[in-house]
């Protein structure tokens, strides 16, 4: 049986698994404000990050004076279990919930106080002689916590993300290399075209990749910049100079980043148009990523009665259907993961849009979505380099065939005797008998048309 | 030189247009709030619809002895020439203003009142004995007067757009006919599957269509309730009973469409939820076209290396750069306006999602985007049916060809020896070799492997 | 220590949980496909109709001889299992996935086959007598099981949404009753207005999401046209005549559904048009509730510094940082809950648009959105209606105060005097003078002014 | 009667106006591939920049000797007119139309042609001694010309854009400075919060602006790199040495611009992310604006029953039915335009999304959204800026009455006698009493209460 134990606020008395580090706040929280099924603890780097920013918060409150020095070390002690990855379990609240986040507040305010209380020998739920609002959220709001943890986080999680699109960068780089000399066919408007080199085509897939990744990197640098100090709404009202002066160079020292205060916190407050920018980068990545998705599929369609210029490496069975048959199934996961970025994008500009006055309350959520859509690109990715464009090969002699086609062939005769000559006769002979004709050398004559 | 008048109003004096029908109201629109570049002019539908309503208001008012006969039948007699198609040049003012539309009313009122002095005799700019805003207005508010005539405005456009859509079904029914002997192949993953009759894949494109015209139909006809005679916020302050009463039977007989009140008002004040659903039919509609469009470029691509299943009509040059290369410039532009209809989309789900309290002050927005959807498609619908799916043709060696891969006939083999079995000899044997093998009959042998 | 048994196909050997119910297929699709996070086990709906599918399927089976009764007993029982809501954690499938959900296909199947050799006394993993591939998934493929399923599964799923919706609509119509008698201000463009009854802005409510209620009950009683026995493509082909004939009245009798094949079986492999057609009611619904959270937030902003008219229940602390302040956290939560439903509506409308030929292999995507969006918009409508509409109160007072501001008394005066008059008669006098003057009869006057 | 000429092409003979400086294939485009009601005449920077490209490649295929020096100065001359803005009137084509943009660069093509023949003295329509593909268009593909000149385009069109936006951020500042004395409310979740200054929410209007200025910027510059002399998919096929050497100088020569080589040309033409980059800056910005759009109104609302902190200009009646309303209909006009550049990036991110292989062919599309965009933000920012924010004032009295509501006065409170004492006396305490407690400076008998 589980036992419990009983806290109170001024709606009532609440019973909490006794063990719970987590307080009636969380608790009301979660009766209230529930709905997509995704908890807190799912997001370990923002729980880190929150856990950092509350120990930036206890560092320079302890030397503004804001508490003393026991109540400040059992506020960062507990704050380090949580930088250190313990008690994740503890976040059981919706990660999406109104007040512009205060159930994501209030709940690491009451994991640490119940932590640091029981370092001195108290029970949890006894919030003395640490207080969740009090001490831990002292010098604090809602406000400024979150917008700063989300931004630590999304920079976090940007990091494997990274290396997941830079191996993927150096792995689709080395195909073009291994490609340079496979002379296939290009269409424009899924016409044949002219000749071109498989390599060329994969260099353009690096080589967009590399530019969205620098850009996407580019905008994550702007999250350095947040408004710790800033309290609600940026004046900085109930946090003392003291602690305001202190506090971002103590989350440099907690979290090894270089951050700074914006250069206006009422600003900082108003508006969240640094965390649509890199939506909107993860959109767009995701967008060229997409096409990468769908070329190979369509490259690789056939095995007779496509494309067939490349063959994807078989991963799993293809089919309950058609015995041998092998999709490009990864290349799809990835489609459809790119679907779903776009689709977290389009809350989070929807976020944007619905900002109003001093507070984006919408904050949390556009900041989910960014999470969400970096996790799954990186996971979705990662897979993709190692089980696809690794092992993807190019049909060499089907190839050779490709590029042998009459409008290539045509292509390369206009450059020897101009446009209207070469449509003339295109015009006026049969497919073959030009192509015959151009094997054969035959320019001499073509020329005598013009 | 352009010869002027003056008129003023609380903001002074400002100078139009001698020969102008519309007046100061129309001129402070114009130079207050334009950014779209499109005028109403360019919306003659709405135009007349916006003549209708005021005729019905005009009879209704008539009647309810709001102002008298000669009045009345002036203000009627103007309007039928809206309603007719005239001087549809005087409604310069931008199709999207904010303030709800009501430079829209006060165009449309003051080149009624102009009309109707001038057909006593009066100078344009007089506004007596019939003025803009306490007769031509009479009983009704900006509100209920373009809530009214934009739906009927798109009910009027979607007469052209279904016969457009009815005759692209026809003509894709008869292609279904004409293809059903013509045995391919099916992709899926664009992975080579089984045979298929060309013919089934393009009574799926007629079925698919068909049923989004019938759910556009249905989402239109939504539309036939209307709130006139609410006024501003569905109260019908402002309105007396009598013209409450009579208008929508009046509006009925001037525009011969079978119109009612909405059951609520104030509902129909506060939600365009109607149009919203009339545009995101418009948006599926949209997407299975592309569906279409994007298929069709697909199946002809080639002509030798794409799938080149079949062969679009070639319409004009297809490049600078190939001479005799043919590219899919319709289904192209089909698709592009595709792109448009799911933008103009995206702009009416916004308005939708901006509204606030008593009255959604987007709606024009909405309707306008609704209405450039429509005449786009309608436009794009009709070059597409007469020029590209009338024209097009099964290339029928190639289909046959394709029907013949391995994996078509693979499936064959599982039907009659099991997946297993198949899956292994797929595995074992090499391609060509199954391929014979099965063309010889050779069924024996492979079962003895199961 | 986790026992494991071993597995292979024709990419090597696998190991697995000696317990696990699922299969290598289940086992390589995690590995190859997983990104979202979020596994078929938590959409115990979709579970549940996979289940009663391949019941379906199997008694289809029997009768149609495909295999005998005890094997077909078997596989029956064992889709009773999962029918009943047993084994959801033996799911552990990525929700999203490539190659047209094939893992969830083979998941199941993998499921079922070994319950059923089991119930013959035979270990987990050995296939035999029941095999997933060539007993539990006979007559089927991927395509048409997975399309059958998620369209029973969002069938079930609207269930309980309806339910939370219909309470919605009573909760809020019993507010516009009790309302019905508070006199307040109407706005637009957000200025004051006219006089309303605030019982008449509610009723507005109620009726919007009645209507849109309808709306998607019509969109979704459309996907009771499956496709089941029209296996990949809509051809049959792999299904014996005697099981395509039986199979959707044998599912009618699993399901308790009224269930019936689609007119076109291809048509309906290649367009998922039905599907976005729900999420498009969802979307617009969802934005409809956007406005309801958004008026109620409006209206009740405040105490003193906003427009007060209503007084929505406290359920928790508003505020870390403002003792006393009661934020409106459950609006705001729907809010939320809105723009993750625009968000899921964006994914399925993409995957519309990207599909192409014979299936839409994207269609798994779109389901699991709509599922999604379905049961965040239940929970979160529940709370709304039960913590939120149910305890909203009037500002009585305040609502009266605002009802005699000087707009609303204008516009009562316009309704004596005309609007030109009455235009004057603002202009020249002072706010104060006016209301004076009307509050003493003095209507005299200005009619002189005329 | 219009006088015609006859010209013809492979697909037959065409009536065309005699006096027409376009051809057949402008015209053929026009029967076909037509269908948005906009066209490249309404487009006078792309014709522009078209001009531009074109004049460059003259001059480059000059001195590489693939024309003569006599052909190529009345190329050039050609190519001036239409840089000086005359004959935009001859662009008649659709600005969207299939097959990549190839209708727009043989309407250039034929224009620059008939208007160098005719200084040669020959009649239009006879298309030599200068023949629109084989020297117009000379070393060209659509491809390449149309991506330099839409490119060229947005960049032309970014500078009066840059300029409205520019003088918006002074006079936002400006307001900033009137209004940083007046102490009023700030609200968080539209509740009442904590005393601000009104300068402080301006200001943070004008950082957020001037950031997505600079982002937007950024983006704009990116567009610097072009590939003129890639031809059709990069390679440069059909372009001879001498000619791609100098085409990208040649350009800078005549357009005044920093303009380089993209770095991979095959890349080039294969993605558009960097139109989609502006577009979503754009999107961004309107969103931003969008904000300060709203927030105006909302602070605006009133006169009585609403925030009535600020008074924005009135530039027009403000209604049919309310005499003396005005409506912020300047801002509401912004928030309309802002609807249609966030729909206009919604086909600017779609193009992105379907293009394909070596080279997006719906390119066209994307440019002429964002011109649209640019275009429509420019004309509404200018009247928004010197209408509406120039004449916004401070209503002063009232926002000190809203300063001095009941939870300022609490927060001030909260800073001395700390969170949870402030919190029990507000639960305990009357509104009143606490307020005149405060007033009354009776800060004793509360600390006791802690």
């Amino acid at each position: 049986m589980l036992l419990m134990r009983e806290e109170s606020d001024y709606f009532g008395v609440i019973e909490i698994p006794k063990d719970a580090l987590y307080g009636i706040q969380t608790v009301r929280t979660i009766q209230n404000l529930s709905f997509s099924g995704r908890t807190l603890s799912q997001y370990p780097t923002y729980i880190e990050s929150l856990g950092m920013v509350k120990k930036a918060a206890a560092l320079a409150n302890q030397e503004a004076g804001v508490f003393d020095e026991i109540i400040g070390n059992a506020i960062i002690h507990a704050c380090d279990s949580l930088i250190q990855g313990d008690h994740h379990e503890q976040f059981p609240i919706d990660i999406l919930h109104g007040g512009g986040g205060i159930g994501t507040n209030m709940n690491v305010n009451e994991v640490i106080a119940n932590l640091a209380n029981e370092s001195f020998g108290y029970p949890r739920g006894s919030y003395s002689p640490v207080h969740p609002a009090e001490h831990v959220n002292a010098s604090q709001s809602t406000s400024d916590v979150c917008h700063t943890a989300i931004r630590l986080a999304i920079m976090k999680s940007f990091q494997p993300l990274f290396k997941a699109l830079d191996q993927l960068v150096v792995v689709v780089k080395a195909k073009a290399g291994e490609f340079q000399d496979v002379t296939t066919i290009a269409r424009t408007c899924l016409q044949d075209g002219m000749r071109v080199q498989l390599g060329e085509t994969f260099r353009g897939y690096s080589q967009v990749i590399k530019r969205r990744v620098l850009a996407l990197e580019d905008a994550v640098k702007k999250l350095h910049s947040i408004n710790l100090g800033g309290t609600v709404i940026g004046s900085g009202v109930g946090a003392p100079k003291a602690y305001r002066d202190r506090v971002v160079s103590k989350l440099c020292g907690v979290s090894g980043m270089e951050l700074s205060h914006r250069e206006n916190l009422y600003d900082a407050a108003q508006n969240i148009d640094d965390l649509a920018r890199v939506s909107s980068e993860l959109r767009i990545l995701a967008s060229c990523l997409l096409k990468l998705a769908k070329d190979l599929r369509l490259l690789s369609s056939g095995p007779e009665a496509g494309f067939s210029e490349i063959q994807l490496p078989a991963v799993q069975a293809g089919s309950t259907f058609f015995p041998g048959k092998v999709n490009p199934v990864i290349p799809e996961t990835l489609i459809q993961c790119c679907f779903q970025v776009i689709g977290c994008d389009h809350v989070v500009q929807t976020t944007l849009e619905h900002g109003e006055l001093g507070l984006n309350v919408f904050e949390g959520a556009a900041g989910a979505n960014i999470l969400d859509a970096m996790v799954m690109l990186e996971k979705a990715l990662t897979t993709f380099t190692e089980k696809c464009i690794t092992g993807t090969e190019a049909n060499r002699e089907r190839c050779e065939e490709l590029a042998n086609s009459l409008i290539p062939v045509v292509v390369e005769l206009k450059e020897k005797i101009g446009y209207t000559a070469t449509a003339r006769l295109v015009k006026e002979k049969g497919k073959e008998e030009i192509k015959n004709m151009i094997q054969n050398g035959g320019n001499e004559r073509d020329t005598s048309n013009e």
